[in-house]
């Protein structure tokens, strides 16, 4: 069963449309306009939007995790059922190939399911139990409970790279329906039809749930006026966030200005330093250059995880590591960047490298720049270069990396100074690299959420231990993850319940416990009553 | 044994001092300064202290849990071994009673110990192991373990009104070493010598247990640029805060002003409304009046969790209740404030209350004010006037309540929705109260971080469930707590490790657990191998 798209907003449980004006996203193979014109988010729009999803809050919350769970299921089930048509918007909006498209959308369900089991394990409560204490010091404790609890309307913000696991129905919006806040999200606007749908299947879910409709809303808008007045709005609690790093902090400073401040959860700019020392080099030298050239060309390098920077030892292995890699650019298929300000961006990006490295540190792919189509590209430097050039260490986005040979340990950590919070640091390296690892690390743990050995940083496990976020500009808040189980963290806060009678606590506070939650009871891990 | 107090700064495991100006704190039973000077701290200082703590990080981080958790149970037992003369210093700078001093100075070394409790029994690690998994979806799962670590130097801002419990020696301190965070205090300046007392209290179980001397310092100063330098210095990584919204805010907005920003967790203000429904009214109203000015009155209201708002119904029994109010006012001794700028924003207080309210609204006792001392005020208002003048209801730091009278369930709820975000909110109710409570709960629950039912907000219990901070502005960041144990984790950040060989991962994170840490495996909680 086909699923209509009219372009309007989606509100209430309907879709909508107060203004006339519209737009459309564009086939990024051509560069043209897409035929279905998608109207803009109105003023009007945004307050109906976000009032619904504040009059909603109170019977969200009030709901059981259970049901939440159930609400969770279901969305992974409609987005499944119309699969065929959301991967077939996904191709023509972003001209990610069919086989990702597929992936990304097993993902995203994945996602939704995997927020199920944590409701219906209930480590999301973080449930803490302190019973009366007569003997505590200085003064006799009372009966203290606490648990998290949702902070309220939520807006997300959807990414071009990532049109399903990090936008409309992506891990933002998954963790807050998960966490029982209602969700505000603005489409991103390069792919609204994908949008559309995705919206239309958490309407559904909703609906067959039993949810108030205004738990969930899509608004879509190619202006950043819409964003900004989001953010402001003062009935949202909390902003997700995936994009540039000029795009997040504009929100950050927006939302740190309010009268009320909230935190606008934001993953931003990485450049995602991959290290090789020389034992690693001898050993798998070949090996490591083609599981690098994969990992940061795979659909034209826009992954925030990229490996945007290289550093390889100098001397002979090295320049035949760095050759390899020219060769894989040179040979690279070049395809199209997802939407005109990404591409925009990336011409900017190399031409402000050609002028600090210059032209001849830099090898081009082939393309016919049709459309969006850029070229793949390989920068080389040396780390007493870079170090003077230190402020093309940012995030490219795009099918580019920078490769920078190092002479010595203190060549190698002066660079990684250099190196600004990113999500991930990778360390190719040997057993015998044992003493430079352990110099390495500390430098490493400061400046990326997540480390990787012997591997590539982009295709992100999406799981309960994975940290996808770090030091900024990674992330604005360092201590969450956009990716993976504990996001939902970033969706509650901690309500304590002082001596109050057992009727009147949420139930998985109550001294039976009945939900057999995990609660930490005096310090005491237990699913017991108490 | 007698510690020697000289009024310089402590930096690096010394006394040091590199400018002439200096500043006296003043007793308050007086007002007059106090003999003993204090250096002010100078940007040399500020600049020696927090390249120490950045270049003692490394090293603090490394040490084993055990090791800081024996560090902290010696700065427990030293401050314990030093009582006397820190509550002779405590009471000399702040007026307040012996009583109090006491049982602060006990709570302060029991936090210490607390923390210590923590870091032997892992939790604050919040390990995940999530093994390779062959058969996730949509790829395969990689060895994936994540952990938290410490964010780096660390800048605590101490309170006038706990010189233990929260400024030098206080939880930011403690739950920040713990964390493994170097810490530079920023002393307040209404009670130096406390502080430097406490200060050189860390600094001799730091010397005996070899941690690097840069690890702790105490700044001593009365000018606010200095804590703006300290927030503004790029080593800095986050930040503690107690005292007013007005500094917590200016702080907060410097640190997200930051090129990279940084938390301020600042504790501020908060009104603490307190709800008396008739049938608690009529069962306990004697008893409810006598505990509450207990509560509003003690230490002269000087407490972030004093009740400032008392919800109490309009009627007989209401008036009754509102006269044993004002007669506990009338009859209160009244007993210096902490310090001149406490005074002064007390007297504007009151001034602002008697042109809103009016006059003949404000009931005060008496007072000989003489030094910092002030009379106890009670203010009465209708639901209705209130909501005409809802800019009083905000924190009056001080003996001041304000008693609002309503009529119905509606006015109750009309006067909560005015009331800004507070660290509590407290329910006096009887089991007929059923749907009133019920009503009440879901908008008490967004309002506060903790809900007490049938007590009384001050004499905060330190224990784990405890949550000490709510919606803004109560604080910056309402998923913290500054008391209890959990208030770790604000210094702490996960780093993920992927496909780590185990004998480079740590120690808590290695296939055989040598720690028995908890860790949640695969979702499922253990201290087993995995």
């Amino acid at each position: 069963m086909t699923t209509p798209v009219t372009g309007d907003q989606l509100i209430l449980g309907e879709a909508s449309r107060t203004g006339d004006e519209t737009f459309n996203a564009l086939d990024p193979h051509t560069g043209d306009a897409l035929p279905r014109a998608f109207a803009q988010t109105t003023p009007d729009d945004i307050e109906r939007a976000v009032v619904a999803a504040s009059d909603a809050f109170v019977a969200m919350a009030a709901r059981d995790d259970s049901d939440r769970a159930d609400l969770l299921d279901s969305i992974a089930d409609a987005l499944q059922e119309k699969a065929e048509q959301i991967i077939d918007a996904v191709m023509r909006e972003t001209a990610l190939p069919r086989g990702r498209a597929t992936g990304e959308l097993v993902r995203t369900a994945e996602q939704f399911r995997a927020f199920a089991t944590v409701l219906r394990q209930g480590w999301h409560r973080d449930a803490l139990v302190d019973p009366h204490a007569a003997d505590a010091l200085p003064i006799a404790r009372p009966d203290v409970r606490r648990m998290n609890v949702p902070v309220g309307p939520v807006v997300v913000f959807g990414a071009s790279n990532f049109p399903l696991a990090f936008s409309t129905p992506g891990t933002d919006t998954s963790s807050a329906l998960a966490a029982g806040c209602p969700v505000v999200v603005k489409g991103h606007p390069s792919h609204p039809e994908t949008s559309e749908l995705c919206g239309r299947a958490i309407q559904d879910a909703l609906r067959r749930h039993d949810f108030p409709a205004g738990c969930f809303s899509l608004l879509q808008s190619t202006h950043n006026e819409i964003g900004a007045a989001l953010v402001e709005h003062p009935l949202v609690a909390a902003v997700g966030f995936t994009g540039s790093e000029a795009g997040g902090r504009a929100l950050f400073d927006l939302a740190n200005r309010r009268p009320s401040p909230i935190p606008v959860y934001a993953e931003m700019g990485s450049v995602n330093p991959l290290l090789v020392t020389a034992a690693a080099l001898e050993k798998r030298g070949h090996q490591i250059a083609e599981g690098l050239a994969n990992s940061f060309l795979f659909c034209s390098g826009q992954y925030c995880t990229k490996p945007g920077l290289v550093l390889v030892p100098s001397g002979d292995a090295g320049d035949e590591f760095v050759s390899l890699l020219a060769r894989a650019v040179r040979a690279h298929e070049a395809s199209p960047l997802l939407a005109p300000n990404v591409a925009a961006a990336f011409d900017r990006s190399i031409e402000r490298i050609r002028e600090t490295v210059g032209s001849e540190n830099v090898v081009c792919g082939t393309t016919s720049r049709r459309g969006l189509e850029r070229p793949a590209v390989l920068v080389t430097s040396s780390a007493a270069d870079l170090e003077a050039h230190a402020d093309i260490l940012t995030e490219h986005f795009g099918p580019l990396s920078i490769v920078v040979r190092y002479r010595s340990t203190a060549n190698l950590l002066a660079v990684l100074q250099k190196v600004p919070g990113s999500l991930t640091a990778t360390l190719h390296a040997e057993p015998e690299d044992q003493g430079l690892v352990a110099a390495l690390l500390p430098v490493l743990t400061g400046k990326a959420g997540r480390l990787l050995w012997n591997g590539y940083p982009t295709g992100v496990s999406v799981t309960g231990a994975m940290m996808h976020g770090g030091p900024y500009p990674a992330s604005t808040f360092p201590a969450h993850t956009s990716v993976g189980w504990t996001a939902i963290r970033r969706f509650m806060r901690p309500v304590t319940f002082q001596d109050f009678p057992d009727e009147l606590l949420p139930t998985a506070l109550r001294s039976d416990n009945p939900l057999g939650s995990p609660r930490l009871v005096d310090g005491q891990l237990s699913n017991a009553p108490a």
